[in-house]
């Protein structure tokens, strides 16, 4: 009973078989391309749905997390929510589920996340401040995507991870779908994480992390659909985390935390983005933030909170 | 990793298995009939319980759907409540769960629900709706009963199925019990589609399913229990389907689909039933529909709602 | 399949394994004395976490409960919370799961509880209560304490559990971290059935039991993480049985037992225990069960309610 080394992509591993063995009660496709690289497409060809959204995002986790579809009423909106928690926090978000692997080769673009980028250290500054690298051979790579990727896309991920071509599991889920709209609100947790991290707060001081975000309905438009699991987020997501720091530090970071702090707050994701001419890189990067942060510094017992769940903007966003 | 066949009776039966195997845990009788046939009783003789009642209520969906106990609060109340959700709506609820097998034989009498009915087809009709039989050679049925079914009751329900008697299962759970509570809540999300499916809808075009629905507390009368049971979906129970439709159909479908539209609607189930004289046949059929439908067209984005939660009835029905 | 008599630590038995089996996922370090007992840090050099306090909360159920980390707003505190239910209300929390062995040996203190309590009768008045013993060869004790027992505590236990060394698992828990937190708010549905007890009513007739409480912000200081631990159940705790009884007497019984009924109640638990000089003896013990208690008699359907969340307390409590 030692303790090993802690591997997301050896932890993700039984849930991505899992996935496989069940591609029919996941409404999952599953197949091999020539050399060998697995490919399950949760969303393209086949449905998807719930389940398949919440095992993806407990892959996407590393293993080191927990992901369940759950009810909660939000002002007089009923949708299906997914609440996660992690006591890895930093490894199995920044280091595993964070949407940090941009890939653009040939015609094909899509995010990846997920145990993959622990091996590539995609991007290298994020391992370097969680001062983490996983060694598996064996590793998964979730793609946001509503094409398969061609053999050249697959050659890529495994030569930058340096596994075999066998031992590569490529996930696509669509945007525009259930599975998509769930792995993407399974995200509130790690959204946190980022932003604080990107404020200055030492990620590895975070102990244990908890939150949920409701499903946004499904939008058959890409920028529709990303607009709408955005402002699940953003203006209906609760995160919570337990951290080791000073209380002084802390305070300033939380007051910073909250999406309702960037510029761009208060329309839709969709309405942003096309103010913006759909130029990514013109919106505020302080707007990627749960609504509402909540977090309890475990070496004082102080407990620090910001933010507001904004129902009228999430409202609008869905149309309900 | 080829697609099987969906088999509601093969998926459901590691479940049964389970419930057998932890008999003690999940508090109910396992024992073979002469014939060996397996009758587990989950709240005759034996106890049940919430644990039970949540299998069971997985194993009517064929092993195709989730449930899980949770909590909510409805205004003041506070109940154990129970979830549910799919990706294989139309099979796991019309093809499984829905209590469509109705069995009279000598002076038994009992409704019949779960994967036998897909061997049965029990009714025809349905099956032809969907479009899905099964083929499985083993087989589980579901009895809501307060009573043993004796041997001709059991030779009539495996040769209808059309396996052995050492390969029928039959799981008996009263109305009255805790077990029978859960897993009638646990109809949420197959009362919706039923209903919808009714007013027309193609179950085919439901693609993911969720809900949920409180448990009622027990009552030792059936009819009382019966109408409380019933009164936990028609003025508490929550669905939510994401389908793929025309925006215009699907708007006056869902207009018509909540309990609120029926005329018999606004009192507990149990006064309806009293006034027409237990006449089961006498209560409008459009009654039979969660308290609350959302329901999210896929095709265009656009997400319909009917019905609320009528707290009034709810406490009235279950006395609190 | 023949029905197995019930016992507390072989069904806790497979949780125990999983928790060491997995002791880098659920955070706990796990090492074996040279007797050959194995202890598992939860917290005390170890992290622990959300996943350890929910499995901790199993196995003191005796494998005979089911808890989960879930969603509940209060209010507008936001935090996360466990539920808990069991259909083996008597056995899994009277006959286990309370904190009901009192070990003070050496300079070693701590509140033993968990499965092993069933082999060594502690105390043995509520055994001879729920009329139950268990057997096993093998057991588990929990310790809530923030240092490692000394050789002799071990001996102790282990020799009043009348098993080998090798087969007595520890596992230490602190109450300032998530572990505990966790754990303790998991108590909710056994303090419930501590205080009806008290009261007069017989453990047996408990059929099942469900309940919550929120997981309280953790504190550094023993006393004020005990606070706040016991605040989560006192003014935020919901508790729910279905029994057998007679309604007159439920009556009275329920009126009787929840924590408002204390002269006590009404400030958070750090400031009672405070104004008695830190005596727990001088505490009056009426204040120790949930905030609210719904009782379902399943003899006569009727449902009886005592108590409410009181909001403003256990914000005051753990400072939100």
């Amino acid at each position: 009973m030692s303790t090993p080394e802690l591997s997301v992509n050896r932890s993700a591993l039984p849930l991505v078989k899992k996935l496989c063995n069940n591609a029919e009660m996941y409404c999952v496709d599953v197949k091999k391309t020539e050399q060998g690289t697995t490919l399950i497409d949760a969303g393209i060809k086949s449905k998807g749905g719930f389940l398949a959204g919440q095992i993806i995002t407990e892959i996407c986790l590393g293993g080191f997390g927990s992901a369940e579809i759950f009810h909660k009423r939000y002002g007089d909106i009923e949708v299906p929510s997914v609440s996660v928690y992690t006591d890895h926090p930093a490894v199995a978000t920044l280091g595993s589920q964070f949407g940090g692997w941009q890939i653009n080769l040939e015609d094909f673009g899509a995010i990846g996340s997920g145990p993959a980028r622990a091996l590539a250290l995609k991007p290298k500054e994020i391992y370097a401040k969680i001062d983490y690298k996983d060694k598996a051979d064996v590793t998964t790579l979730v793609l946001e995507t509503n094409k398969e990727p061609p053999e050249s896309v697959i050659t890529h991920i495994y030569s930058q991870c340096n596994v075999t071509p066998d031992n590569l599991f490529l996930i696509l889920t669509p945007t525009t779908t259930v599975t998509g709209s769930t792995q993407i609100s399974g995200r509130i947790v790690e959204t946190g994480i980022h932003k604080l991290t990107r404020l200055g707060l030492d990620p590895k001081s975070i102990m244990h992390a908890w939150g949920y975000a409701p499903i946004a309905p499904v939008h058959p438009k890409f920028a529709k659909a990303m607009g709408r699991t955005n402002d699940a987020i953003l203006y209906a997501g609760v995160a919570y985390y337990t951290v080791h720091y000073d209380d002084e530090k802390l305070n300033k970071l939380v007051s910073k935390a909250s999406s309702s702090t960037s510029k761009n707050y208060g329309k839709p994701f969709f309405e942003i983005f096309k103010g913006v001419d759909y130029d990514f890189r013109r919106i505020d990067p302080d707007l990627f933030a749960p609504a509402v942060l909540i977090i309890n510094n475990a070496t004082t017992g102080n407990t620090f909170k910001a933010g507001q769940i904004n129902l009228e903007v999430f409202r609008q966003s869905v149309g309900l």
